[in-house]
């Protein structure tokens, strides 16, 4: 039998889960939708031939085995909890709240409820080419590591892309994979500003975050939202003995106008598309086989937000600043 | 309403496409399988929940809607002709038949149905590589092809693989993407052997197989497939402006021991899983909408074998041998 | 006619030049040679014909056209002053002293004497790879730039290597490289270091040594100097509309044992053995002409020895520390 | 004392070698200089302060230890010859002579005289690129050889280049390359034309070459002229446990634009100067020291000669045709 799922919002970035529920995966059909404009939720719906339910309605429907919460971020607590209250799987896109406080709510909700029930939708642990980095260095191909280069450029952004953005939506991805990559919490935070670009709108971009990992690991982020040239994601993990390193993109080179070239994608889309297919996949096979999910968890998506908060001090001081978790990791969230 | 699907040919390929069907696509599931070997049907089938039918009952039975071969080369004609004739869709592994004339038989039925049924299974056309590079040519990137050099390399190869087989098995592959990279048929063969390997066991191993197209596109092709480092597929086209070949392999670049060094996989199902994938969910996606079948064609097929037979004479007598194509394209198999 | 030079100092690095002058470059001739060492001194002159002499004798000799000093750190001081005093070009092998203190006494004679004497050995300004990626700068290619990433990786050091070597011998060069790619001073230093590798043998190694140039223009350099896969020097420099970056290494590309690899130098005899030739030649050239040389000057040196002195101090207290430059550069320093 | 040395003709590339003479090596200098074109011949001594003499009388000059021949390829062999004569190391461009015969009259000559005293200006055998893979290839890195592909590509060619000139200048390189890269002779030769290029202006461009050594390897090159994109050398010798090829080219990579390009250089110039500067300092340095040189040797030129006029002959018949070398190898040729 199916999975039957309910997803709560359906703008871009439900709507493209859908997608993939309907079209990409299997074992999994989408049952109900929910969205603040029930025209949309309406019209997506028909489409997947889903019924259509008020978010609280949807998470309570005993049709609905597991849910997604695709809404905007200020909605997600809320709908959480109720996932977590109805004793129901949910994936939740980042952030998993908007403050450190709210995320700590849903890690003591799921921590009474006694099992794991949330994903967070940090996609990157499902890219093929971290994988593959970190299968590297659990190898030990490259001994114990030292620090990380990382890189993560964006052609450009929105109009209503904040300073705080620069944090909270884009290096976030650089904190959870550091975290998971190196199996360590982040301990400090500092944000240095060259000054900035002529393209940046007001922006403090780029910006270089350094983390300080509770394992002594250091990690540089060079963050550029007004790159131009492309969406680029780079990492190179310095080990005792060797490096390893993201490859370089891509799939044909081209040799033309006195150059060897290798295409760079525009977005994020065309670099990270398998990885949200391969994140949902598991998502499903857990759900379905009754296991706890994999992917990231609540105290995930709390550290992330811990750190996220760090940052923003650090950028505002220019001051180093730890990160404050203000209780140790449940034994909920041991890896098993 | 999923695709009901039936399985002839339970052997290793048979199960990966199980095992894709069920756990990997959507909108298809496998209800009856069928094997030479009742005791290993039996088994693949309980894992799935399918019935066990003998291959020519299972392309009947009602409950099947369409039908994949799977099975050993000597029986494809038997059972593609026998889906025609029921008027189901069939997906064939390759080859679609072992001789040029049996080929042609199937192309014949086909006509006589007046509809595309069948599909062969010609992966790489579905290769991400492939295919931007195929895009790349097709937008003019590089102006009008004039050449392509190849390689196709496999680490090893078993030891009941045969002269011939470097031509059937191996090479067949560029033979069928070069007609579909440069939308144009074969007319001459050449294969030219250096030395052999002292690694080829016998074999005429490494050989340069040269493909003369009917637009005077020239593609050269060295086979090599007992190349001991891994398994490595090259192609790079010259056009009048430029050229574009395949990218390297690497999601990781490791700088170790005094190398800079990008993995290289060490076989087919690493470097064209994701093409198999895509390949299925194409068929399985035509063959839902009542469309016909957008890959490889019974035509396709029947190109590829004769090409082959040319390429076997070429090998054992030095000469170039042109091929010989019994008639022209029929219009069914006319791009849309 | 040959310019007739001294050189001062017979250790390796001074061997080195020896042969560079006599075997490789054209229009110059070694017509005698010094070191605290006599006997050395003597054995290599004896290869090139030369006189062995003192080296202040060495300078006011009158068949000395121009001097080399290539002696311990300690000399250089007295030695170039002498050579400034005599107004004969000199050129120096880095540090040109060993405090900022004693470099300005040298910046100070040489404004005194009125023209530019002095060329010091900070030999990356000469790489070819270097040299196209100001040139690539300086062209606008990739826009106005707004941060640099470095490594310098030594597969190893000798025993007595030092702490504050990783700063005076190898990070100043990304000192002075910094200075002469981005035209700007750097105005402060931080130094970051992670948990020390199990190859440091009791160095802070890795650190990171992070630099802000008067423009605004951000650096960041990881220092390795126990890297052991090689000596690998990275850089890739961050432009409002692109990046820029030293091409990887590679002569040759094998393909072999599961691997795409690109062999990576020992150590900086291969990676910049042309940027030394290079740099002598344009030194001999400029000397014979008649004209100043337009190498690294003696700001240059005091420049970087004034930063170096930064990072030292940065590096004990762990804060960000400013530059102090005494005076402003003086005209003589201006650009021509 | 350096050589001194005698130049017989002024044109581009004799100019080019008269500046590499005299600014950029060591221990030569040049002494006496030869044209058609006296007025040239004079404007170029005045620059070095060397003689202006007749071809013939230049090498007869006691004051000329050692000659280069630079001047039109229908000269070269009454030079070369005169040069033996004289007793005298000569130094000639390519071709040797226009035809076998005369070759091998120069190197009956040479062997009359009892040594080596030419050297031919095959230069790819001083690239570091070439050279490295050559010694990867006899360090046994890959195994032994058995395949190689090459391609040699012109972004355009003046407009007196012909057909056989594609032969007779360009596949040449090549032709002694694999001679020099694989030890062997070359004894049979195809030339395979694909549909040509819009840009061709009437040439068979490109063509594929193939040479088959007598040790069983077998070569081919892809031929381009006017391939427009910049001058691209390409090579991968296929070997029994791996390949080597040439690297890649690019001091720099950019990104930018949406791709990460590596610059191609636009001409051979910036490719093979520095083989251009070893080739002569190679030569200077076995001249002076009373050696023969190492370089190419006048049956390098012949087997050259012998192999292009068998390639010509290939491309006007479309037949494979074997190599007639007249005569087995002088002793004096063997290596030692």
């Amino acid at each position: 039998m199916s999975l039957r799922v309910g997803v709560i919002g359906t703008g871009m970035i439900g709507r493209d889960h859908i997608r993939r529920l309907t079209t990409v995966l299997s074992g999994v059909s989408v049952v109900a939708v929910a969205d603040v404009d029930s025209s949309v939720a309406s019209e997506v719906a028909a489409t997947v031939g889903a019924a259509v339910l008020p978010g609280e309605r949807l998470i309570e429907d005993p049709g609905v085995e597991a849910v997604l919460v695709c809404s905007w971020g200020g909605t997600h607590e809320e709908y959480v909890l109720a996932a977590i209250a109805a004793g129901k799987p949910v994936f939740c896109e980042k952030p998993l709240a908007t403050s450190p406080s709210a995320c700590l709510r849903i890690v003591s909700a799921e921590v009474g409820f006694g099992a794991r029930l949330v994903q967070v939708g940090y996609m990157r642990r499902y890219d093929a080419a971290y994988q593959a980095l970190k299968d590297t260095l659990d190898r030990g191909v490259i001994g114990a590591p030292l620090m990380m280069h990382c890189a993560h450029r964006n052609a450009g952004v929105p109009a209503f892309y904040q300073a705080d953005d620069m944090i909270n939506d884009t290096a976030v991805h650089e904190v959870d994979m550091s975290r998971w990559m190196f199996g360590a919490e982040v301990v400090a935070v500092r944000v240095l500003c060259p000054r900035a670009s002529g393209n940046a709108g007001g922006l403090p971009d780029p910006m270089l975050l350094i983390l300080e990992l509770s394992t002594g690991v250091l990690v540089d982020v060079e963050i550029s939202v007004n790159a131009r040239y492309g969406y680029d994601i780079r990492g190179e993990i310095l080990g005792e003995n060797g490096t390893a390193a993201l490859g370089d993109p891509g799939l044909v080179v081209l040799r033309r106008q006195g150059g060897l070239t290798r295409p760079i994608p525009a977005d994020w889309r065309l670099r990270f598309g398998p990885a949200y297919d391969a994140e949902l996949r598991d998502w499903v096979s857990a759900v379905r086989s009754g296991s706890p999910p994999s992917g990231p968890s609540a105290w995930d998506g709390y550290a992330a937000s811990a750190v996220s908060a760090a940052a923003r001090e650090a950028l505002s001081t220019g001051r180093r600043v730890e990160v404050r978790l203000t209780s140790p990791r449940p034994p909920l969230y041991d890896a098993h």
